[in-house]
């Protein structure tokens, strides 16, 4: 059975009961997919309390962004988070935080951002310039109300993930950040909402997006020339939009190995724009 | 006898011994004069600790601001401080925490920035325009170091006060924020380092300044006009930047006087711009 909260009052009011219990944080826009499962199951195998927040967070729409139509589905999600509750341990809370309202996360009157500066403005963030500092907004007032000690993110989208990082180790916030890797079918393409709109031979086509992020991470690994390598694959195929090893800890373009690194990419099958993305630990690429 | 911490380590280590204590936190930029003084005994009065910081914060100068001319007198600051430690309680801490590098409050690859909104960017933040971000910035780094449970700031700085506020109320950070009376001489002129720079009779000019704020004060609080008074003050005298009745919340115009309110005033008293202002307690207006 899962506790449903939809007031900061009830929220806080139960949160003051936890006392040394071990609290992740899912944070979710609900309209939850299969990736959002593979999280609230992981912080419920970790943590005594797992609290799934659904909060369609203004912020981080644009203003030709449409926040009004943005899936509402609450009961479908309550259903899938309950479905969840009868596979864990009885013991352990799992625990729905929804506000019913926006001024429950931001009060009348709100005004403060905060923003990690030039890698929100990069690759996912170019187009929509505000949009990572309204996804730390959401994510420092979510921590901030639940006092989580760890919360969860989806690698899918790394460079949110690495900005939130940044956030949490400049702003000295205590809280650990676990990211859960991607998740792929059986041929390696990673899952996403938007590859029900790949036709047959698109979703072939699409297999080019893992393969070259492969390729690319062998090459670092056995310290061959990967930069040529990315040259000669982006001049190759203008279905690219960007195909590029960053410095996981400021998205910048880097050639300093012994850092962690992140192979970003985002790639146009026919009209869907696929992202894709793999993590190098430190030290892996020396 | 005071204690003098300029590495994040020592200081770490004192912090931690310190259970149950009241801790109040002064933040300056050193080069101390009477208003940080009074800032510093009133929390020594207040706390068990008082931890005072000294650091020129480099977030908070726009490019044309001479940061490397900032004067830095940490000796004869610190030498202030010991002055109050003879005064207090022997048994209460009196801690300066003077970082001895910017890194140790803005580790290298540090940035992110906390800004509050649209109360940063008017009167003294309109051709300052980064000005109140590096200051809230700052702040947010030095409670977050100190974990203080009070901080002290001066009225005279009324709209950083204001700011400060703003942020701890969004972002819901646990601290109380005590904002200091103005300290004023006997004709009532508001003290500042400029005074200094006023000739005899350019000192008995500024005092339209307080004279005026004062006037505006008895009409809102006798419910008189005050709107037409503030009008004709300003057109009759060039020397006004501006002068104006906010709302403390978010220093913006209004004519709710159910709220906290702000007098608010910049004068030209020769080449010597003076501010000055007046806190109207909510309902007291009413």
């Amino acid at each position: 059975m899962i506790k449903v909260f939809t007031t900061r009052k009830d929220f806080d009011h139960y949160r003051s009961t936890l006392t040394t219990q071990a609290i992740g944080l899912v944070p979710t826009m609900g309209n939850l997919h299969k990736g959002h499962i593979s999280l609230i199951e992981k912080a419920a195998e970790e943590n005594d309390v797992t609290i799934v927040t659904i909060f369609v967070n203004p912020k981080q729409f644009g203003p030709n962004e449409d926040f009004d139509k943005y899936p509402r589905t609450l009961d479908e999600d309550l259903a899938r988070i309950s479905a969840i509750a009868l596979l864990i341990n009885a013991k352990k809370d799992l625990v729905v935080f929804a506000p019913r309202s926006e001024e429950i996360i931001y009060p009348k009157g709100y005004s403060t951002m905060i923003s990690v500066g030039p890698m929100t403005q990069k690759f996912e963030g170019s187009v929509r310039p505000t949009h990572f500092d309204g996804v730390t907004t959401v994510v420092y007032q979510l921590i901030s109300i639940t006092k989580a000690h760890t919360a969860y993110f989806g690698q899918k989208d790394v460079q949110q993930c690495l900005i939130i990082k940044k956030m949490i180790k400049d702003l000295e916030i205590p809280i650990n950040i676990y990211i859960m890797p991607i998740v792929r079918n059986s041929e390696g393409l990673a899952l996403s909402s938007r590859n029900q709109y790949l036709s047959d031979s698109e979703r072939v086509e699409a297999m080019v997006l893992p393969h070259t992020l492969q390729k690319v991470e062998k090459l670092i690994r056995t310290k061959q020339d990967y930069k040529t390598f990315v040259v000669e694959t982006l001049k190759a195929d203008n279905k690219w939009d960007y195909l590029e090893v960053l410095d996981s800890s400021n998205f910048e373009t880097t050639t300093d190995l012994t850092t962690e690194l992140v192979i970003v990419a985002a790639y146009r099958a026919g009209a869907t724009r696929l992202l894709d993305n793999i993590l190098v630990p430190m030290n892996l690429g020396k």
